[in-house]
């Protein structure tokens, strides 16, 4: 499963219907989260969320709607009695503020904490293992921002189970066909691999567009993504507003996610102003019909 | 009114149906709050709490179930618009903690933060005004950490309606013999103030006693206090544990209000092992009849 839960939406001030901003990134058997906003621990046991499952953290920006959550969770995880090591990438400053409140409750954590710094202006691959791949990007925001884009590479190749079948090849072998073996029947028979498999699947792609301002020159990251999540904190008759703050209207999202040629659209990280979130879809739709709202609790899949 | 209202009561972790600590004291037009764990904004929105009537934040020490939530409430206070000062007292190094996240975040705070340390081993007054007056004290926990006791003056002397009426004393006069002045009357009579009022009611005191092991040294600081605040993270079954975490039991907790003679007991900063809170009270109203679950939405009269 390549899959995305939405744990809060809202930007800045917390509501008690909308939490700041967190995300969880499911593939297959880990989790991932992308930013982590004041109350994201208790939002993932609401959602049954798997705290252990989770090993990587990625945190967009320093405003405190992204990660003023993480904190306790680092220290829930480890009164839970993590022992596994957990990662978090984030902007460098986000080391120093982690380790200034462990210290002063004299915590020692009970698992290995990894930082990654983001370096600003940088950008590329960050985090990769056989399934996944995480790289970021820089996007425009008051301050050093990034995006992150995780792909999910698919190695196994696809069984034709009645080709399978007709060559007589026992179940138990299937899985090696999937990586690719050929099967040598004891009649002699060499039943090459491409006979009962196609191709893996296409990776797939899921891009975060963080807090940042519209600007067409992110698109090169988000081109052929399944799914990409886009900030939209304003409707588009506050266009100025959102520009002077550094953010995005919802017609923007959409106009981006057009032109990269993305499959799907989130959008996210509404104002507190918006009681009613209608308006982002009614703005959004027209422009690229396959836009939705990342509301809180629910899953999309990549 | 003097009063305390409950907005989280649990220890360490927080879970779905228990906040981490946090309580505000209501003493007639301000609001004091006691701690800010995780959510604390959030939970203040939740019992509809003005927050922009807060004027005085008191943390007690740097375990993060105790102020994890104090930045983002400083935070969306900024958002908000507010411009009145706010003073936070806590341990010392919580200024650099505060300072560090609103650097990072290139945020500039739209009031004046004022930040008062609490120094260890000291003790004594730290904030007093017209009507209140809150000192701190040290309890023995694992790091250093404070108790706070807030104390209601009434400056007001008591009006005997019925006397003020037979000396036709005008309504519009009442305040100033509520503040103890004399009357003079057309006809030359001058009636004394003490023929019309009673002196003002004695001064009311809220304890509150955070995170602390068993300690009968703090006895002088709960004595004659109208209701106590005090720590019961675990029943008495697991004293040895509690004591070696430099935490209390219930039948702790209420052997000291016995013997400090208080008037009730609020218990609170439950162990997430306890699903169930009803032990608490049972442990403690056998040693101290008046006493009370910290429940979360509560409002409790001093």
């Amino acid at each position: 499963m390549f899959a995305v839960t939405i744990l809060g939406n809202n930007s800045a001030i917390p509501t008690l219907e909308r939490h700041p901003t967190a995300q969880v990134v499911t593939v297959d058997n880990q989790l991932l989260l992308i930013d982590c906003g004041e109350g994201s621990q208790m939002q993932m046991q609401r959602y049954h969320i798997k705290r252990g499952k989770l090993n990587h953290i990625f945190i967009s920006h320093l405003h405190g709607d992204h990660y003023f959550g993480l904190i306790g969770l680092i220290n829930s995880l480890s009164l839970l009695g993590r022992s596994e090591d957990l990662t978090v990438y984030g902007p460098p400053e986000l080391q120093e503020i982690i380790d200034i409140q462990l210290k002063v409750a004299d915590t020692r954590l009970l698992f290995k904490l990894i930082f990654v710094p983001l370096v600003p202006g940088n950008g590329g691959i960050i985090m990769k293992d056989k399934e996944v791949e995480v790289s970021y990007f820089p996007v425009q925001h008051r301050i050093p921002c990034y995006g992150f884009r995780v792909k999910r590479e698919r190695t196994k190749r696809k069984l034709i189970p009645e080709q399978a079948k007709a060559y007589e090849i026992p179940a138990a072998f299937y899985s090696r066909l999937q990586a690719g073996e050929d099967y040598q029947r004891k009649d002699g028979v060499l039943v090459k691999n491409d006979w009962v498999t196609l191709p893996p699947p296409p990776a797939q792609a899921y891009v975060y567009c963080a807090d940042t301002k519209y600007d067409p020159g992110i698109i090169p990251y988000l081109a052929g993504a399944n799914l990409v999540y886009h900030e939209s904190t304003y409707l588009h008759d506050l266009e100025q507003r959102a520009a002077d703050r550094f953010h995005s209207t919802a017609f923007q999202a959409a106009s981006l996610a057009k032109d990269a040629g993305v499959g799907r659209l989130l959008l996210g990280h509404f104002s507190s102003k918006y009681t009613e979130l209608g308006g982002f879809l009614e703005e959004a739709r027209p422009v690229f019909e396959e836009s939705y709202l990342a509301t809180e609790g629910t899953t999309f899949l990549v």
